[in-house]
């Protein structure tokens, strides 16, 4: 079953608010086996709607409308779907009541835009809406669907969850998409892709997405089947054939952030952090800290963002500020043990680098970045290159700086 | 000018991730005065493409792509924009130098995937792209435009705003929309609306849109007018009119964000500041140093997170943290004043409260904070109750500690 997913909204065209509503519907018809092969965007406008609607109805099996269906809209909606359908409006007695009690929970009284809400295409399945008072509908003709839901969030998701979903799974003919996602690192996407090698034979039917970001290049490996457990299989064989050429660049899988994959690795090892950030200015802790319990290893972090600092908290030599300068191995494996040694923790990691815009010179250029590590039994230090603007360099920068500890606690480095 | 803006990809389609580039897109093209009558989206397909691109170039007068650029055998819109205008890949001399000059700055091969990124379509005019491999493309023809940038947001950003916008801006002709956005916090959104009174009266026929995130609630001023100085000046007068009844929650306009609006006044008072953060992990850290120049006014932050940090760092006596609590007005003024102690700087902030999810008591529930100001001659502390989940709180009460700071310099509280 292949569908259109048609928003409606003035607002979403002038990029006044996200389209949420879309990511939503979309990812509740995959889960339930119905291929979304369009979204569409259009304004608050008869002919554009019914032009999207032709064309979706004509060439797919679904159509899910969202928005235009409030009563300040001039219900364009509503008078769209007649115009179609070549029907019309009729007060509905269940869509009354239902209202009635809604307005009546709320203390709120009918209103002549109540009694306009009462209004359903004749002919339509009506959906109720049981957290608004604008109803749904649905048209069933010879085997295609068309919904037509409220734009108001929540309101939209309950008719999906309980009526919309339910009903498009038991009809969509049973076949499963399997999406799974595995987290990579440290890799451009160029090397990931030559290293994966002969792509389409490893896939064996699945597809493959890459897609990159500032934090790595997530990997998407998706499955149509009419058996969910053998698509489930047919992903996790994938897999398996990815993480034989790729393994060590893979911190994560689904929606799995590195910060947690690290907090888990120092529960499990019983292990404290603590940091000491330069230019990165407290990204990494606060990334750290994003995670519930953190707590229970990250102790502290010291931002020592003036050289001042890094002497005072952290016990940086002056000296070998002034000899090495603030970005150096030296400096970068002294603010790290310097983090350790103040707070009492099992590991010291620091970051110091040259964010920009200015301050790069010819031998320390902007995007240079120092991560350093200290334990009880060693230290050592990581240079890096980082391209980009000032905040995306500190990104980089910290995604680097958790995966360099990710890699020393299952030692791959 | 009309326009659809057609973005690309199967991880759109299946819900992953949220469409930000078509509403970045859109905000960016309306601001220019182009009118974008639809959003549309396909995955990896060349059907589809062909199809989407097709309609949009018939009816529209211009389609911006993108997505489908990148190296891997999923990006295909080279090939479709080739098909299309009945052209031929061929390997670019400015691309090529453009693609090794950024391998270079960051120490990357050439490879297989790099010599197929130099391919444009013959006979389009290409857009280098200074923060990524994938170059873009321009086709122009008899008044038509069609744009096809990386699905890259900060790359298709940069090419938004540095080539696409005034490219557009200078041929969309005739009328002008003028946007002036005021940045507002600590009042919401209902209150702000009654502080405001009547808002039609105000606005003479301009439109204003309340746009709450986070941080607070911008306003967004809209105003259409035939004379662009016209424009600008029916724009100012509602500012105006906004101001006389809401000045002091307004922090800044445009993009400007708190922690730039801080730092400047820092700079213009001398005033050099140390955060104490605990349950913030860094996050006001963080957003200091995102502002160019920071090192100029940020000593040192320290994020306490453990009740011995904030001893052992801050100096904040045992004894306050066993009567008082960690989450305490005694103990915000505390870590706020070992703050400025610990690093000699003229003003100390600090941050102590309950991110939940667990942690909170029913005097202490969760999203109760504390934040603590200290300078040579008096400290405070203010108490916030925050909603919403962890990662929100911090948000929230980074924003907090942020105009605290904003209205202590300015005297306002």
């Amino acid at each position: 079953m292949k569908a259109l997913i048609l928003t409606i909204g003035d607002e979403l065209l002038i990029g006044q608010v996200l389209n949420t509503n879309a990511a939503f519907i979309s990812d509740k018809l995959s889960g339930a086996g119905v291929e979304v092969v369009r979204q569409l965007t259009v304004g608050d406008e008869a002919s554009e709607i019914l032009r999207a609607l032709r064309e979706g109805y004509d060439a797919l099996d679904a159509v899910l409308i969202t928005g235009g269906l409030g009563p300040t809209h001039d219900d364009i909606t509503k008078k769209a779907l007649c115009t179609f359908f070549q029907t019309d409006l009729v007060s509905d007695p269940g869509v009354r009541q239902c209202i009635e009690r809604f307005l009546a929970q709320r203390s709120q009284p009918w209103s002549d835009a109540s009694e306009e809400q009462t209004l359903v295409p004749r002919g339509c399945t009506v959906i109720l809406n049981h957290h608004g008072t604008a109803p749904g509908a649905l048209f069933e003709r010879g085997g295609k669907y068309v919904f037509a839901m409220p734009g108001v969030p929540y309101e939209m998701e309950y008719m999906m969850n309980d009526f919309i979903v339910p009903l498009l799974r038991s009809r969509a003919g049973g076949k499963t998409i399997v999406h799974r996602t595995l987290r990579t690192t440290g890799i451009p996407e160029s090397v990931l892709s030559a290293r994966l090698g002969n792509i389409e034979e490893m896939l064996g039917g699945a597809r493959l997405a890459f897609l990159p970001s500032a934090g790595g290049v997530r990997l998407r490996i998706s499955v149509v089947d009419a058996d969910s457990g053998r698509a489930e299989a047919r992903a996790r064989a994938v897999e398996e054939r990815i993480r034989a050429k790729a393994e060590e660049f893979i911190y994560g899988t689904g929606e799995e952030e590195i910060e947690e994959v690290v907090g888990r690795l120092l529960v499990e090892r019983g292990l404290t952090i603590a940091l000491a950030e330069s230019f990165t200015g407290g990204l990494v802790s606060h990334r750290l800290t994003n995670v519930p319990g953190s707590s229970r290893y990250l102790l502290a972090s010291v931002v020592a963002y003036s050289n001042d600092a890094k002497r005072a908290i952290l016990g940086v030599p002056a000296e070998l500020i002034k000899t090495q300068g603030a970005v150096s191995e030296e400096v970068a494996v002294a603010m790290a043990a310097g983090a350790r040694t103040v707070s009492g923790a099992s590991l010291g990691l620091s970051t110091t680098g040259i964010a920009g815009p200015s301050g790069g010179t010819p031998e320390k250029p902007v995007g240079l970045v120092w991560i350093g590590y200290a334990d009880r039994e060693r230290s050592f230090a990581r240079r890096f290159t980082m391209g980009g603007e000032r905040v995306r360099i500190k990104e980089r920068a910290s995604q680097s700086a958790l995966e360099l500890i990710r890699r020393t606690l299952l030692g791959l480095s």
